[in-house]
């Protein structure tokens, strides 16, 4: 049994609980948070404790931590955590600076401790079988992908402020899920963003829409769109043209029910928020997590895969504010774990 | 070059008259209608001339016919236009009465003529191909077929009088749609009806809304469903479920688009009536009939399959009075043309 | 804290568990079953106890049981239950046996304590969804409707012998499902069935593919297809024509994927069985009762429901075997919470 | 009526020639082509004459013609039939040379003659139906458009060589379709292309897979995706992402078959390639034309349209070679007939 402890007990930290105490081969022993209540509400729900970080990294006992806290410590409580022995999950992004990230990993890589970064969209269960039908050949060989990834609506813009921007915070997601998808890193990045959901994301110097494209070392090309605004609710589709066909990933609806009237044929919206959509993915990252550290199955997501997703970021973020491309020449060792 | 007369110049004779003078195969010779000016407007438009249904059949320069005129006509004009060497193309139904249709088919038979019945949904690309499917073996045995068929809106009382009741009128379509796809008559027929869309037309008799089952010799089962009104449009699907799968003709819709808002995802109704569904099912429909009589096919559907169709309805519309099951006791060779 | 005992540790009762445990208002007290060792792993998996029905029954502390043992026990624990005071969720259906089910009615009702049969799809989102629907006047006054009950395999011979048949096993969750959704019980019922699907069950004296009409005092007309095979999967779904429209609840499906090759454009299957299907809708129903016994919140389900669908499927049944229309004479306060 | 000559008797010309022979305001006076068979065969098809083009053009019967002839004529056929008095529709592009081009507009505005480019897909039910909403406003300020386009096989490399390149053969009609949706130009383009499809492409110095994004002033976005190659058939959609919400047109399928196997659930394709999908648009684009002649209606595409497209064709190609943004500075009057 994984004996596990919590950093962070915010409304993420709340989904992974019942994903840690749910599983029946790990069990949530402790839950650390800045807000004390929190973490103690939180512990007393699953008979658990409710610890300081220190404590918990101190205690021989727990085997894993799992950091769902604020961006800006991710990078710290990975170093402390490995070098206290434990076994990471770490929510994504490993950090908003590229340098700092990659001195976590530095640091990390001597403990040989295993850390997972919580892509939790490879999880899901219709882009895991997208993945899975190309990994079997089904489309031949994957040329051209696009990926849509609209939120229901802006977050207020004090968070757009120290989110490290559209580029960092949104779509570092859809870096990911191309690496995934396309088992490689590209080596240009080229985007376009602007601020015509909201100017006030504009004014605090982010965009809210933005396109970005990707070239391969063999001329494969991938585009990621984002939007801030979607009224209809989170978009979260996926094509991928082959050789020898198309895999798309639609959307999930909040029903099957459609009604037919004068007016036309209404059927349900997509699942409103990541929350909705995302549920049985963080499941089975979980799983593949604990599966990893029991049955010593492979990481599915590494630290590696943090960095590659943040260098992208930071590639587009850069192309965004130039207008010109942006080379990528990441080591073909980071993205091992990408393919 | 097929020449052809056609008798009706109605709305669905206009139909068929572009699809006679479209076809590379056969000319619209001649046109006649008991209302003259329709018969002129419409024969000047091709090119044809306007003249009696009897210097049509009496001139033997005229290969073949095409009945679109009122249904208490068709029986007579079968009778004399096979008896003048006239290949015949009917619209359904042969007549209200079975034994008078019987009497037609006696008497068209020791012609020799063809005579195809004007079932145009057998033509439906969709329908079609789920039927070429079934014969693919594509889902095994054919065990449950449902077939849902509701009209947009119900016709005028004055209509309902003399159209010889819902049975006949309207479901008599799906009557022979059941033989087209089940390969076989049924057995015994089972109808439930009731006026609820307009009270009017119970006063007059008839039903606008019914529930029809089938039951086959070897145990299969289909059922038909009707409504005089379906405010969305024409709805016209089928279903049929066999041991190793389920088959689906879904609607064609007025266009692709959809539109996602904080309402719900709409898309577009269904295409409003027959003129729009079935249009391409009409120019089929008569390159079939040209096919059979100038490359020698098979006629794809006879006199005896309308014969059925009307067996059928009849059965129903006592099925529904009594509230008993109604055996049918059709001789086989009735049904040949039928599978 | 509703304090619960669950009486039946099988499959169906080790859903029930979960729920019943991870209810924030319901805790899992003890658990019983014919096979001790199952009660045992059951309990302990969930802090509980294995005890006896009796144990459980007699005990003061427990609130209510869950009744998820053989469907020959149904009456007789439903009646030692609320006989001690308890509250009761039962499994459909509430016996084989009209009469012994009328008799446990009486019985029950003189205790006063609530009994909640487990009618598990009215709680499925979709077919929730599609009556919130209708209830809010969406497609006017519903008309006729069809529901479509294939399951994806027919279980063993055996297991049939003791089912009680097709319409008693299978279709008596389509007839409540028709109960909820035009709120009252029909008056007449007519089926057809047959063994097409395996010889052995007709050997049995059962039927695997039937379709059932149920009419309306007011005209009104519903149709249930039950299939015991379709190899795609689970096949659930509703469809109900109104004065103002149509309304659709189709299956879902494994996954949103969808590959276009030069086969064609696949999608995902239908969730495979029951426990996928409506894993969903368990949920909701043992809520639902907690809601009923804590808030004071109206049963949604009624020991009287699981009366009228048995009756509905001893009529289907006498119906199928004698070719005959059955109808029904039930009392309208049977039906009132139904509605 | 309108009496109408035209030039080219390939297979596009005999696209034009049903339906200018099929519209009952219009009627095929003469056709012409190099291939004076051709022309001959397709001129008794429909009644008219086989003529030389200079015949043609000299003919004051003739009011108007349509240029169906290969792309390196256009221009000049443009300004002789304008010259000649003739009204012409021409087939997209304008020219391979955006200078000539410029010249064609040039000489042929002082004629006052109209001139409407062939961009059939504004005419395609679906694109036309996407663009009335928007023009509704019923999914507010129109943001973030995508266009997918696919040809379901590349052409032969011979084609492509005197083709002018992907851009200018194949995603002019995408280019057109951005200026049609979001209502002016753009202001910048940003290409990537290669040749993974087929390599003698590539060694052509073409390419088969390109996406392209477009930013206008006012902060929107499009892009563009093509690719050769599409094995399921023609790919043609359209989505765009608004303030209020999301349109998407959708590809027609071949037919509305569903099939539920053991394999899962298969549709049936898009419509094959541009004849098979946009039959409805070329009648809809002549209707458009004769209703501008007759009626007075507005032309609903202009030369100037020909000429914005090819200049985005043209940056797109500079781009693509460059890996650098091509600024765009069309003048607006340039525009006016795109909104």
């Amino acid at each position: 049994m994984l004996k596990v402890g919590l950093l962070g007990a915010g409304r993420i930290g709340q989904v992974h609980a019942v994903n840690i105490a749910g599983n029946p081969r790990s069990t949530l022993v402790a839950v650390s948070d800045v807000y004390r209540p929190g973490a103690e509400a939180l512990a007393e729900k699953f008979g658990a404790e409710a610890r300081t970080t220190e404590e918990i990294l101190a205690d021989p006992a727990i085997d894993a931590v799992l950091v769902a806290t604020s961006t800006d410590t991710h990078s710290d409580l990975i170093e402390q955590a490995t070098a206290a022995g434990k076994a990471v999950l770490c929510e994504k992004p490993v950090d908003l600076s590229l340098s700092r990230a990659k001195a976590c990993l530095a640091q990390a890589s001597m403990t040989g401790r295993p850390v997972m970064m919580g892509f939790n969209r490879r999880f899901d269960p219709n882009f895991a079988t997208l993945k899975a039908s190309v990994q079997r050949g089904e489309i031949g060989k994957p040329e051209l992908l696009s990926i849509t990834s609209f939120d229901p609506a802006p977050p207020p813009v004090s968070y757009i402020k120290v989110s490290g921007g559209l580029f960092r915070d949104m779509m570092i997601h859809d870096f990911d899920m191309a690496n995934f998808l396309m088992g490689e890193a590209p080596v240009t990045v080229r985007a376009v963003g602007s601020s015509i959901v909201d100017p006030e994301i504009g004014a605090a110097g982010d965009v809210d829409t933005a396109v970005v494209t990707l070239t391969y070392a063999d001329g494969r090309i991938a585009v990621i769109k984002n939007s801030r605004r979607a009224v209809y609710g989170y978009d979260q589709r996926v094509e991928l043209l082959g050789s020898e066909g198309l895999l798309q990933a639609q959307n999930m609806l909040e029903n099957t029910v459609v009604r037919s009237t004068t007016q036309g044929v209404m059927s349900a919206k997509p699942t409103y928020f990541f929350l909705e959509r995302y549920m049985p993915a963080y499941a089975a990252e979980w799983e593949a997590f604990v599966a990893a550290l029991v049955d010593g199955a492979a990481l599915p997501t590494s630290l590696e895969d943090g960095i590659a997703a943040l260098a992208m970021a930071e590639a587009a973020t850069e192309s965004a504010k130039t207008g010109q491309a942006v080379s990528l020449d990441l080591h073909e060792e980071l993205y091992q774990r990408a393919v």
